[in-house]
């Protein structure tokens, strides 16, 4: 059973409710972030809350409690949900607005969900994405602007793909939820900006470190038709093989050896966490 | 006292809530509605229905109650309220999501607020605007992506301004929740993209029949220098002239005979209604 916390309350996820003159729910004001556990100890902690921060700082929210304090609601809430491996979601809004438009005091969300991993045969085969001319406004930023991709839902699924490539102006930057990354060789390659500076990019980029140079530069549509392999990386999808974007095959359209050894890598680093 | 309607039952608005797993608030998914009554009347009640309902179906969502239903629940709002000038909000959001990003039942909430009126100075000097280079995502849609004017609210103030006047290559869009309107001679001239299609707006342009050529075209930022007046629509400010872009003087920076002349006009048809 999941609980979580809602501006220094604990109670079972379903039973928190937020009142409706919250700036998230009227005006989409609002942030989150989202990180896994292994070993009931969090994934990259240091990394979150630095990201959680620097977002609301770039929102112009202030975060109602600390690090610390906000570290011992999280080991708390894991430790009710029961589980040593879940989810956790931060969510911060804009909070509730007399005249349904001005800040006043943002609402700090904190719940445990459970994990929903990569069906096995995705690892195995790799996914397709679709190409959607798009790029997320402030997309460093872990805002709550999702509307792109739920309105997408329909032509991912009719495509029989997995998720969105994002691209404008012929470069690259990133999934719905997720990094982008091309392997050429031992040159690991991925977008430089208009992305979230996601914490599994930055491990797998550490976890590179040695048998890869790792390129952070913009990415063009023409560098897929010479990539060997492509990937994703975000905390639930770990290192996923990207096979397919479009109608275009990556390399021979098989996963590759690259993104085998990065996925290996990865789970030897959070199964030792 | 307001009171509002949430998937079929009526509260006091402080006590409705909604839970937390809701695509408004965790996906940013969401659209809504704003407008007012007179004399107890919902004013242009069947162009805000036909709009309301073109925006859910450009964001794939369903309806939950149609046309004459969503009526009677507006008027009994409105006699709960105890006046008969009150503001409507319709608020449609992607509904609770057991994954947190796929949509299965949009949730409807509609309230009445009070109205917050421009203050009658705003009127006789005109407001001030800055420009900000933007342009609203899917801006024919009113959905609840209001991120930008918050994260401006700081710059707003410090110019001395009242709101954002959007424009992107050249070419002028909108205000942040209003459309925009200049006067050159007796041609009102307006932009016909990138933008919200506003009641009030389009109330103005019938208005205007008679005593002034309408163009709807793409404004561009050279044509502010030679404008004689300009003016914003919106539910609530109705016809407010806008005297000041950033350092420009709009005209000879006094609200002028144009704007006055067609909001006498607004205010004798909603006195009528």
């Amino acid at each position: 059973m999941h609980y979580g916390y809602l501006n220094g309350t604990i109670a079972p996820t379903d039973q928190l409710t937020l009142g409706i003159t919250d700036l998230g729910l009227l005006r989409g004001y609002g942030l989150f972030d989202y990180f896994l556990t292994y070993n009931g100890k969090p994934f990259q902690w240091d990394w979150y809350w630095e990201r959680f921060q620097n977002s609301a700082s770039r929102m112009h929210m202030r975060l109602p409690i600390g690090k610390d304090e906000t570290y011992a609601v999280v080991m708390d809430l894991v430790q009710r949900s029961g589980d040593p491996d879940v989810a956790l979601r931060f969510v911060l809004t804009g909070g509730y607005s007399s005249d349904s438009i001005s800040v006043e005091s943002p609402n700090l969300l904190i719940l445990t969900e459970s994990i929903h991993p990569v069906p096995p045969v995705q690892y195995e085969q790799g996914i397709k994405v679709i190409l959607d001319d798009y790029v997320r406004e402030m997309a460093e930023v872990k805002s709550t602007n999702y509307q792109r991709v739920i309105l997408m839902a329909e032509a991912i699924r009719a495509a029989g793909a997995q998720d969105l490539l994002y691209h404008r102006d012929g470069e690259i930057s990133e999934l719905s939820r997720s990094n982008f990354f091309l392997v050429k060789g031992t040159r690991l390659i991925t977008p430089d900006r208009h992305i979230l500076h996601g914490i599994t990019r930055r491990t797998v980029m550490e976890l590179a470190q040695g048998d890869f140079t790792v390129e952070e530069r913009p990415v063009l549509l023409s560098d897929l038709e010479t990539a060997d392999e492509a990937f994703t990386t975000s905390s639930t999808k770990k290192v996923l093989p990207i096979t397919q974007v479009g109608e275009l095959s990556i390399g021979n359209g098989q996963v590759g050896s690259a993104s085998r050894f990065l996925l290996e890598r990865f789970d030897d680093l959070v199964q030792r966490w």
